[in-house]
């Protein structure tokens, strides 16, 4: 790249195991990407001098050319003040009021920001994904645990206190075992691919019914995941479809609620479980069909998201655009 | 008033037994008042007919200055189209796609507007009472059901279809009765009014503990309400405080949902239950504060609403500043 010729985002998405990071230009497409695994229980210092380095490699790559990244963008699996920068929780990689954004600028000089990874995915589907140009939308990453991003009049809706768009720990009735939260009965204990796991598991282990998940996993039923137990639902085993029956309900229950509270024009369903697709989606709608408080009561579009595992990277190289243009 | 004095709006509230209607100057103060019964299961042509002839009185009692009125604004108990004028769904009043918009302007030539009655007292707390100033607020009212009204920067959000800020709608468990709108779990069936009488007469008739609320209401459970089973649990009647516990425990629930999709700056409660002050906002704060998804979670302000009744007129009026000033 040479200087002044075009210039970019860089997008950070710090998961569970590994951080990856894109180079992204205006129009919210991709580069070229980097990514290094973490490792886990690293300390959080450390793991934020990971990201740097791993940014400053991405410069390098890029031919030097500082002056052509507008901004750093980052997504973190926890609760964030955007306005401090400050990462305020964030359980799965154990950090508590981690000044991220300070610590980043301070080291690289480019303005950085950073946001929740399932509110930055839903910003990448809003940019260049299913809910571009809707008047409102909200986009629901439902994998290890359930996500969630807001959009209204294209403005990020991350609350007061940036504890909103949570829709994981919303409370939706009493489930048999707590969530990481400590609370009982989020959404997320009954609804994500660990929820479908956990649930697959019970029916395994206090029912005699046969199942050919059983097979499937090997024998194993510490290797059941998500896509076994809708690859055995699709193929009409009965557990499996009982497991999936539950979330899908659940869906259905956490979807019509941000219906009855914010009535988007597009939800849009991401992270790993929807990759099940139409087999997926037409039971959500289903779902949620039958939760409606009104006869001939219209409901949002409900889709499945576009940009997969790239989301995170895009969304967070957006929030860079997001911020700047504000 | 003299032609051309000063400017005013119409509010007109809706109710289930009355109509009210308030004459409003534009900085949301009430001039007065006008008010009608209503007839239990009149049709709605002829009520809506009722509230033309209501207004018009009303337009002589202002001296015929009918180009002193700059708008008429209706809020209704059910759901809207804000667009259309048109009353989608009104299960208390019966209604079903009545068309009132189109029917008051062509009779009386003003403009108008309808919304939500719920929505349209969260606007007048945004307007005039406790809500004014703040970057987002959710107004809550508890009554016979469970209503919201929701603004963020300043802008109203009843949604796409018009169905959103439906909080007693919101799903929150399983509940031993169903909802009017035919579904098990509504926020509304744990919350309400409606919803502490009917669970104080549950335990009055399923537990042999005896009660100071059979005495308050001389001997006679059907004239138990809300006001009776307050009073009874300041002075420390145990049945009171339990049926109590439920209710403030699922206003927790329903306002933490809140949290978790749009942590609004502030949380109005209002409604009749609200009257109870500061003895209930205590405990709806307590079990607010029990359900943070962390340790150390800001919440949103919680307060008790302003207006009381009169905040469905000046609501209602505030629509029609609101719409012509967009």
């Amino acid at each position: 790249m040479e200087k002044g010729e075009e210039f970019v985002y860089i997008g950070v998405d710090l998961g569970g195991t590994s951080i990856n990071i894109g180079v992204v230009d205006e129009k919210g497409k991709i580069k070229f990407t980097n990514s290094i695994a973490t490792e886990k229980g690293e300390k959080p210092t450390d793991l934020v001098m990971d990201i740097i380095k791993l940014i400053d490699r991405t410069i390098k790559d890029l031919g030097n050319c500082k002056e052509n990244i507008k901004a750093i963008g980052i997504g973190v699996p926890g609760i964030v003040n955007q306005e401090t920068g400050m990462v305020i929780n964030c359980v799965n990689l154990g950090w508590q009021d981690i000044p991220l954004v300070d610590m980043v600028e301070n080291e690289l000089g480019i303005p950085t920001f950073v946001d929740n990874d399932a509110t930055l995915a839903g910003l990448a589907e809003y940019e260049v994904g299913v809910t571009k140009n809707s008047s409102s939308a909200v986009f629901i990453t439902i994998g290890t645990g359930i996500g969630g991003g807001i959009i209204i009049d294209g403005k990020l809706q991350v609350g007061f206190n940036g504890v909103g768009s949570e829709i994981g720990h919303m409370l939706v009735g009493e489930n048999y075992y707590d969530c990481n939260c400590g609370r009982n009965g989020c959404l997320e204990t009954f609804a994500s691919a660990t929820a479908l796991v956990n649930y697959t598991k019970k029916l395994i282990n206090e029912n005699e019914l046969k199942t050919s998940i059983i097979d499937a996993c090997g024998g194993n039923i510490d290797k059941i995941n998500g896509k076994i137990i809708f690859q055995e639902a699709t193929k009409g085993d009965k557990l499996a479809n009982m497991a999936l029956d539950r979330i899908v309900k659940y869906l259905g229950i956490g979807i019509m609620n941000i219906i009855a509270i914010l009535d988007p024009e597009v939800i849009a369903l991401g992270g790993g479980i929807s990759n099940a697709g139409d087999f997926l989606l037409q039971k959500v709608k289903e779902s949620v069909d039958s939760l409606k408080y009104f006869e001939g009561m219209p409901v949002s579009k409900i889709t499945i998201a576009k940009l997969g595992s790239e989301a995170g990277i895009i969304g967070a190289a957006m929030l860079g655009k997001y911020k700047l243009m504000k």
